[in-house]
């Protein structure tokens, strides 16, 4: 069995007794019941992941997969190729918004290089799998192997494990780095969704009216090249993917399988949710909402996958920044369920 | 000049200078311009309020302004009465929703008795500020008299000056505790915005369906009887208001007077700020919307106000909860601002 196979394996339903005795707590702590709304199914949703009525979501870890795409050759994103090593710099310095908001949530930040063009600096702290200097132009041939999307999901899974042992967390987030990924994710989530490229696709980092329309006509044409199959999703990785997306489907995979919450970030980390979904449904269940982005279509991906968003703020940046900021969210909720009194503690009335 | 006159004098229009300057930095940041969204339009707001292109928000402080109501001898509310006293002293224990949520966004929760029908140890380290014991019965007569709705005014105005001067926060949170309160934040509401009680009003803390139809009738009936008068707030006020939401009108007016970014929790709140706007619409530009409540007609005061909702959660619970909840994000949208590297300094590629 391979690493990919054996973390799919070990992944089971998440615990109803534990969300059920947490849902009997919230009916029982000083507030009208459901008075906290979503909060308290946050709550619930987090002891069945955890299996503990008593569930913490503290300290946590952001994953930021980069990779850069050769599909921008096709002229599909705002910014320059180069961006996506300059900002792994970026992280490792400390200056960029994910550092700013992990930062604010206690949480750390694992810079993962899974296939940026250009080069790093060995000495640098973060985990260097690289598995390719970029994908192949997805508008030409396929953007990797089969055996690279396999090692791209297994970078993602190995990654997660290297972490968890060397200083345990209890909440995970998802984050990306790749100038050129949002065009690799909505052609993966049209295959994965069976929706349509216009419906799914965004302007990512911020191209105009005439690069949108190219972006739509780049993906519509690759998908009649490539023609994947919804039923592989391996395949579609290899497709029409890219090295981050597949790392970070395989974070989901292995948190799931750890029973660890994983927070999704935004487009990108959507279209790597769907993936982790297509390859283990069960895994679905250790996944949480964490906003909807101003990109078109993420608001599409998140109803496919049963999320709800916890925040609505037009953030479109990536990087694991909307994921980053639920975390207080999801370890203001775990506090309310463990550290608020009772009716019968406070001595206060119930409902007349 | 009465406190309340002084404190509405001395508000000014907020900051452009700056807010604008805020807007330069926040374009020079190491993400594509807008791509924090919301989160980026509040940081630039908290600079205007603040005066400063380098604000924060912390610490905070939460006023929870407690206070019953007479009319609940109409059958308008779910819970006794004494429910109010019983949560104050919960709030004094620490174990209330409001409680925890502070601590997780490190604030204070200041709790004040404004009108309280039960009496407190002295010694009980709470602002003892009780105006009666609880309003009178508004569906019979007014609610209070003209000189007491300017005294829970300037209770509001009094209790954050205090506590500015004993220990500065830079950021405030309104919260209330008050059975009953949801009935004359609606018959307040429904004067002040010119909107139907039927469209404004909600379940409060849960009345079932022939509660509701009895909440409306009440409402509609004392509107009759009293035919309050919107351009003479402090009329309003006396005629279907509480002492606590007049102090929490009284919090936002001395958070505008000094500069201070002040969070408007749900339904109750809302209504304190339909009143403080009232008094003076300049205090609308140092309000900043947190959540919009599970209950009907909290969006309807939120649009009237101009106020968008950070968090959409269908929390219905007041005391400052959904405020807390915000407050991590006001910090985080400084810490952005602030802490971000640009795009000249970390030697990132601009846009193509």
């Amino acid at each position: 069995m391979t690493k990919l196979e054996a973390t799919i394996a070990s992944i089971i339903p998440t615990d109803r007794k534990a969300a059920e005795a947490a849902a009997r707590r919230q009916a029982a702590l000083t507030k009208p019941a459901g008075s906290l709304g979503d909060l308290e199914y946050l709550s619930v949703r987090i002891a069945g992941i955890e299996g503990s009525a008593a569930p913490s979501a503290e300290p946590g870890a952001v994953f930021v997969m980069a990779g850069d795409h050769g599909v921008c050759a096709e002229g599909v994103s705002a910014y320059p190729a180069d961006v996506t090593k300059a900002m792994v710099l970026n992280f490792v310095a400390g200056g960029a918004a994910i550092n700013v908001l992990a930062r604010r949530a206690g949480a750390r930040v694992v810079v993962t290089d899974a296939g940026v063009a250009g080069d790093f600096d060995p000495a640098l702290p973060i985990h260097h799998r690289k598995i390719a200097r970029g994908t192949g132009n997805f508008a030409r041939g396929p953007a990797m192997s089969r055996d690279q999307a396999v090692r791209s999901l297994e970078t993602g899974i190995e990654v997660f494990e290297e972490e968890f042992a060397a200083r345990p967390f209890r909440i995970a987030a998802t984050g990306d780095m790749g100038i050129g990924n949002t065009t690799a994710s909505t052609a993966m989530a049209a295959v994965l969704t069976g929706r349509g490229v216009p419906e799914l696709v965004g302007r990512g980092t911020g191209v105009d009216d005439a690069g949108l329309a190219r972006k739509i006509a780049v993906i519509e044409a690759a998908l009649a090249l490539h023609n994947p199959d919804a039923s592989d999703p391996i395949g579609v990785l290899a497709a029409v993917g890219g090295y981050e997306i597949g790392a970070l489907a395989g974070v989901v995979l292995a948190a799931a399988a750890r029973r660890v919450p994983v927070l999704i970030d935004g487009y990108i980390s959507g279209a790597a949710a769907l993936l982790a979904a297509a390859l283990c449904p069960l895994a679905r269940a250790y996944m949480i909402g964490t906003h909807v982005s101003g990109d078109a279509g993420h608001a599409l991906m998140l109803e496919f996958l049963g999320l709800k968003p916890l925040l609505r703020l037009g953030m479109r940046l990536g990087e694991g920044t909307g994921a980053a900021l639920a975390m207080p969210l999801c370890a203001a909720a775990c506090a309310v369920l463990n550290e608020m009194a009772t009716f019968e503690s406070a001595g206060v009335s119930e409902k007349l």
